[in-house]
């Protein structure tokens, strides 16, 4: 069973439900820390947010930069919650791994083999999401890209594909989950925010993806989405968010019993 | 809510989880009465079996017809069963009727109209598999040719849909629970045997679906899987589906007792 | 090489451009005549037009049935053009062939087997489309069903498939005429108006398809398109259809002009 | 109309037909040179190899890199050619702008928009391939983000998407082509290599692609296609690329012809 280390005080081992949460992009100190006091106070421990943001168009907002990551690790010292954020380019590594106790790689890199290699040399643990035209072979593919160089601390975060279906943004493949598990030992996450693309989807998806037999949930809050500067349609307000974690929680801990009498019957 | 009238003694109304489960196809009338009285002893209360099959290719098993029904008919006699079972063409649909308490429309005739505007002239309950090519847009348009008719009595099946991902037989599309539920007031369950495609996923796909709101599950079952004619692959033998069947239940009343706890927390 | 005998003066060789045009459906006598009058007059030797059309909303209009049928037998006696149109249910074959030279399967119906059995009953020849959520090998097995049947004159059409892309209806696939090719030898035909679904992108997907060695085409065209019951967005008037023709005229005379060339390049 | 500066003595301007080829990956001096000279005879100007290749596995061959990027130069020094290849990472933008005329983004790179912001401040022309899993739209959108730097030299590549389909590797998307001329005024090429994956389907979706009228090909040759390090079932030999580029020549030269034809006939 995997065992990833995160920070001196927090290991992520199979026992617990991994939850990370926070805005998609991070867009001031108050929107940040606002919403890391909030999420630390429910017992939420890792800390989303967005300081470069991979937009579809140039025109769009592109996330703070550094700045960004200053609020995110500030928010992190007042509540004592760890960190993830995205990193895009080989060059950013160095900046991105100052502030950040965990380096993600979006999406759209999900193929980019110079970023993963260059990752595979680092300390610190590495979040991986499916690239959303990538097949589940491909994705793990992609973390023997990180694996390869000694890094074994590794994520993997289903977050939807891209099929003919329109009615939510992306199809979230929860197959995927025990697919993947059958062939790393890395605990993968469900992030059912990105494919969900509609708040009042993001419940059923996430819950959908614990019912997989997901490791945990990484899913977008903020403090008002109707004002977030990305994602807006799809972020949770905190008592959304509140909600969406305590049934998580219960239900993760339900599958966790489930599978324990299951193993229990089999053996009478 | 909805309710559905299966039989004199059979409702569907959403207390109670849906569970209808047996083979791919009625195969010999030992197969399928051991079948049904395995799920009827711990408390399955719809079988289904395929007695006209739609194949992919014309060189392969095409089902028993007319004597498959009757085998059916006698399994559900034996065991109180209800049953259901898919009809093909227009033509069919009395003598599938004479036998079937339920009649089945597959995923290939999803867009069959001539055949749904006559199942929506029916008595019996329709259950509506969706397409794999077709949206779920397309999926209610297609059951709104059976309502207009006048037939309210429909089940809605989400059984996967096509995409590039080749790891499991079709994408299972769970968010297609909750968009369903928004459009249209009936039962909707999930099949994760054709979508998986691989026995070992079905258990993932099926508590996947009861996480994302699914009313109840549909699932392959088989005495002896190996040798079964056809979906071999993705059948369950009784024990696992034994497995299936007590973590889908319990599953199932977790999640309506999470609702009703949600409920009364925002209450207060 | 195939050939296919549609009526007494009319056979599909391989040698000429098969080219398939008319209305999306069938919507007056006038309509359909004065569109007859004007393909003929050009050299168009068969004529489609739909009488019963698979839609997807039942509040759609859902084609004349046999009036329309009537309607376009008569536009054929009136320019000596031979037929196609969609039969959507077993028990329209025998009415549709009153009517009709050629039986037309529709994309959504590419897996009824009922139907394709039957069809490979009659006698005369059959347009089977791809269904949009079908790959090739089940386009050819569906072709299988029909010949297996003792029918084996058969046009296999191309008309795209569902992808994620949305900048037009569905995706032409152009592969699928070498692979159909390799695997049948029945003509192959791109339906470049419903991959398209916009009038303006209808030319380059023609003549793509017939780079790709399609042996024919069909093409939805209308007097008056932005006034059509359906489907208006993709059917071009006569201007665009002309000049449409006469560049896939050319197009195809000059691929089949180019391969001999390379047959006696390589020969020398 | 489009012009885009290759160098001193090659300009790319809708006039003729683009033809880029050579091999997958640059193997070895003797490979390159060979396959240069041959190219350089029969008239193509620009020569393709990849010297860093993102695959899909780690153990798979990565490309030789500098000395690759070195005899790509050799070879372009010995025939006139000019050279195109791709670069994965920002810090190899200068490296690859040391040998290479055109900077190629591979589609795994398409929205590595880090990596397009820094190629959109260089001198040199950059050929930006489509990502299988894109939508045309974003595509489009990828290409701002080098103009919006300065860089308007951009050559497009469409070279097949992930659907369903499994009887070729990628499914061409030919209609991405008018689509994308509607949007941006760069040359848009054909790669039918990478889309069909089996050498005897990339002739006729090179023509295909042709036919949807785009402004030339890409296309992988290599001298002994079956000892190829990569991509060995989808390379062409030289005798089936010299037939390739004859029709291709033909065709293009006949769509130009057509469509002045029309224009005339149109104005008359």
């Amino acid at each position: 069973m995997f065992e990833i280390d995160i920070c001196s005080d927090l290991k992520l081992s199979g026992d617990e439900m991994i939850f990370i949460a926070g805005p998609c992009a991070v867009e001031s100190e108050e929107q940040i820390i606002r919403t890391a006091k909030f999420l630390s106070s429910i017992g939420v421990r890792i800390l989303r947010g967005g300081a470069y943001k991979p937009r579809t168009s140039p025109d769009n907002f592109q996330g703070l930069g550094e700045a960004g990551l200053r609020m995110l690790a500030s928010a992190a010292d007042q509540t004592g919650m760890a960190v993830v954020t995205e990193v895009m380019d080989t060059n950013d590594i160095g900046i991105v791994s100052k502030y950040s106790d965990i380096l993600q790689v979006g999406s759209r890199n999900s193929q980019n083999f110079p970023l993963l290699r260059k990752l595979g040399r680092q300390k610190k643990p590495v979040l991986l999401k499916r690239g959303f035209g990538n097949t589940v072979d491909e994705f793990v593919n992609s973390s023997r890209y990180i694996s390869r160089e000694g890094n074994r601390n590794i994520i993997m975060v289903e977050r939807g594909i891209r099929t003919f279906e329109t009615s939510t943004r992306f199809t979230l493949d929860v197959s995927a989950v025990p697919v993947i598990k059958e062939k790393v030992d890395y605990p993968v996450l469900i992030d059912p925010s990105h494919a969900a693309g509609k708040r009042r989807f993001v419940q059923p998806l996430a819950l959908a993806g614990i019912g997989s037999g997901a490791d945990g949930l990484m899913v977008e809050v903020h403090p008002e989405p109707e004002n977030a500067l990305s994602d807006s349609e799809q972020q949770l307000d905190f008592q959304q968010f509140g909600q969406l974690y305590r049934m998580s929680q219960s239900m993760f801990s339900f599958m966790r019993g489930q599978s324990s009498l299951e193993v229990q019957k089999r053996m009478e």
